[in-house]
C-alpha cells in the first residue's frame, strides 16, 4: 500500500487518514482548549479570562507558484490567517518555513517573500520566525512553504459544534475561483476570466462579530474539498442536517462552464478568499447587510441547519430537485494550495 | 541569481539570507516578546505574570528519511521541541504538516507518524493539528514535515543576550553525531559506529533551571551549522567573545576520524539531541554534575565568556594554538535535518 493523491485532497480520505492514522497513535491531543478531535479549522489554548491563543499550520505547494491574482507566498500568508480568523481569532502573528529547490530564481523568491509580507503588514500581523531550507535540484518541484498563523481569540469560539436547527448559513462571496484557476493551468488551459480569490476574510469575521455578538455561531473556510466538504463537516460536527439552497449560491460563469467542461462538481473546487459563516436564525438579513458594507459585496444566504438525519447536506438543485451533497473523495488535481 | 545550498544551510549564508530579504520587507516583527529580530531558536508571546508562550517552526527534509538512531519523524518531533527547551519552555503541544510524495510506502509513513507520537507521548506532549498534503510522484523527493513547537515558559527566558563575560559554557554531549551519520549515509559509506543522536533536551534544561534559577543564562540547540554557528550566535547576541577549549569538548572518535576523512571542520556538524548551555561563573560545577544525574553523563564545560573583541569565537587547540572559529560557510551535504 502506498500513499495516494487523495490522502491529500482535503476530502474524505484525508479526513479518514487523519482519523485512522494519527489520532489514535497521540496519547494527549488538547490543552484544554480546542484541540485535535474538533478537527477544526485551528487548535487553541486557553490563557485564562476566556481568551484563547489561536494556532493553526498548513502547508503550500500550490503548482504553479505564480497564477492569476497572486503567487504561493501571499496563498501561504492569508491561508494560515484565514485559518485562525475562521476560529474566531483576530490575527496577530505567523512564521514561514520555506522548503526551496536549489536553482529557484532568487527573483521569484523575494517576489513571494514580499507577497507574504504584503498581506502580514496590510494585517498589522508581525512576522515571528521561521526556518529556511533549500533542497538539491530534483528533489523539490520549486518551493513549498509551510505557515503557522497565530491569533487571540475571546470565547465563544466560532466552532462547528454550535451551529443548530434554525441557524442560517452565509458565504462571503463567489465560490471555487482558486480551485478552477489552479486546475486550469495545470491542465494548460488559458482561461483569461479565471482568477484565484486568495484574499483575508478576517474583515468579515469582524464585522460579524461586532454586529451580532454570541449570535455569530460558527465560521470555516472552504478550502481544499470545497464548499461541499465544509457544510459535510458542519453537518457532522453539529450533528445536524445542512439544507443547501444551490441556486443561492454565488458562483461565477466561467468556473460554472469551466467545472461543466471537466464533468466536475463546482461545490467541490476551493476557494481561499471565503468565509461560510452560521448566524443565528432571523439575523441573516442584518449579517448580509454587515458583509456587503464590510466589502463582501457577493455575500450570499446560501442555506440553513435543520434537524434531521445528522451528517447530511440536503441540496436543492436550481431546478428544484433534492440531491445528497457528498464528501468530495479522490483527487482531480493536486497541488492546488 | 538563483537559490544555493548554502542558503539552507543554516550558516552564514542563512542568516545573511534572512537579514537581507526577510527582515526588512516586514513591518512588525514582535508581540512584545522575542520575536523575528533577536534570531533566536523560538519566538514568545507574553501572556502576564511574566510567562510566555514559546514557539518555533522548522522544516524537516532530512535524506534518506530512516538513518541510524531514528526518523524523520523523531527528528521532526523532538527537534521543534528541543528549539523550545532551549528558550527555557516546558514542551506542552505541537503541529505536523506532512508533505510526501504519491507513491510513499504508507508502512513508512505509518512509522514516521509512530516515531513522532512515541516522542511526544513519552513528554506528555500534546498533537493539536497538522496538514497533510500528497505531491505526485516525481515533484518531492519522498518527505518532508514542518513541526512547530509550543511550549509555557517563565522568565527569564534563555536567550543568547544574557550571556555575561565569567559565564562558562557546557555542552550536555558529544558534538556532531547527527550531521556525520547523515553525511555518511549521503556519501555511501556504511559507518557502522555512527548513530544520529537525536533526542529530547528538555530534561537538561529543566534540571539545571531548577537547580540554578537564574544563573543558567542561555541556552542552544547546535543543530544546523553545528557548535561552530552557535557559539558564534552566542559572541555575537551577547557581545562577548566566546572563549572554547577544543580538547575539552567531547567528539567520538569515529566523528572526528570520519570528519578528517573528509576534510570538514567537526565542529560545524549538526547535533540533534544537545544543547550548550552558559551559566554564571562558579556554578558550572554543579552544573555539570546536574546534568550527569540527569541522564547526560557525557556533559562536560567547554569555554568560558570574556570581555574582548565582541562576537568572535578564540578557540584553543589541542594542541596548545589559538585559531578564530568562523561561522560555516558553504553546503557540504544538503538535507542534514
Ligand atoms: N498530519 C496531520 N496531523 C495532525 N492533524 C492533521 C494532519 N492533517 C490534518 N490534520 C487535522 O485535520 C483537520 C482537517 O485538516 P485540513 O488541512 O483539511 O483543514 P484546513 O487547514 O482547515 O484545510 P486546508 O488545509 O484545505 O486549508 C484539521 O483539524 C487538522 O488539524
Ligand atoms: N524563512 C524565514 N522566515 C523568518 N525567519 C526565519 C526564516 N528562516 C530562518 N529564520 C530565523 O532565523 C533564525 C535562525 O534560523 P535557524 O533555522 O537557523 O534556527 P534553528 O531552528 O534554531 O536552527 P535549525 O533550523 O538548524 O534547527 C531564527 O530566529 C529563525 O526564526
Ligand atoms: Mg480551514
Ligand atoms: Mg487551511
Ligand atoms: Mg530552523
Ligand atoms: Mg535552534
Ligand atoms: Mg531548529
Ligand atoms: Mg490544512
Amino acid at each position: 500500500m502506498s500513499v495516494t493523491l487523495a490522502i491529500g485532497a482535503g476530502g474524505k480520505e484525508t479526513e479518514e487518514f487523519v482519523e485512522r492514522f494519527i489520532l489514535p497513535l497521540f496519547k494527549l491531543k488538547s490543552l484544554g482548549g480546542v484541540g485535535l478531535e474538533e478537527m477544526e479549522d485551528g487548535a487553541t489554548i486557553p490563557i485564562g479570562d476566556g481568551k484563547h491563543v489561536v494556532i493553526s499550520v498548513d502547508n503550500y505547494t500550490v503548482n504553479p507558484p505564480f497564477f492569476p491574482g497572486g503567487n504561493i507566498g501571499k496563498l501561504a500568508a492569508t491561508g494560515s490567517l484565514n485559518d485562525v480568523a475562521v476560529m474566531g481569532a483576530e490575527p496577530k502573528a505567523m512564521f514561514d518555513a520555506i522548503a526551496v529547490e536549489e536553482g529557484f530564481p532568487l527573483k521569484d523568491l523575494k517576489e513571494i517573500i514580499k507577497s507574504m509580507a504584503d498581506v502580514l503588514n496590510s494585517m498589522n500581523v508581525a512576522l515571528l520566525g521561521g526556518d529556511t531550507k533549500v533542497m538539491p535540484k530534483g528533489s523539490l518541484d520549486k518551493i513549498t512553504i509551510a505557515t503557522v498563523g497565530i491569533g487571540i481569540a475571546e470565547e465563544p469560539l466560532l466552532t462547528l459544534d454550535r451551529a443548530e436547527p434554525g441557524d442560517k448559513i452565509l458565504v462571503t462571496g463567489p465560490v471555487g475561483d482558486h480551485g478552477a484557476t489552479i486546475l486550469a493551468l495545470q491542465f494548460g488551459i488559458k482561461v483569461e476570466t479565471l482568477k484565484s480569490d486568495v484574499r483575508p476574510v478576517w474583515p468579515a469575521v469582524k464585522a460579524l462579530r461586532e454586529a451580532l455578538g454570541p449570535d455569530l455561531k460558527s465560521a470555516k473556510d472552504p478550502t481544499r474539498g470545497g464548499l461541499a466538504m465544509a457544510l459535510n463537516e458542519l453537518a457532522e460536527r453539529s450533528k445536524t442536517t445542512v439544507f443547501l439552497d444551490e441556486s443561492k449560491v454565488p458562483l461565477r460563469p466561467q468556473v460554472k462552464e469551466y467545472a461543466e467542461m471537466l464533468g466536475v462538481e463546482p461545490f467541490a473546487l476551493a476557494s481561499e478568499g471565503q468565509a461560510i459563516f452560521v448566524v443565528k436564525g432571523g439575523r441573516e438579513e442584518e449579517a448580509l447587510e454587515v458583509l456587503r458594507k464590510a466589502g463582501f459585496e457577493e455575500a450570499a444566504i446560501i442555506g440553513e441547519v435543520r434537524k434531521g438525519r445528522p451528517g447530511y447536506v440536503i441540496s436543492k438543485t436550481p431546478v428544484g430537485g433534492l440531491r445528497i451533497l457528498e464528501k468530495p473523495i479522490g483527487e482531480l488535481v493536486p497541488r492546488i494550495c
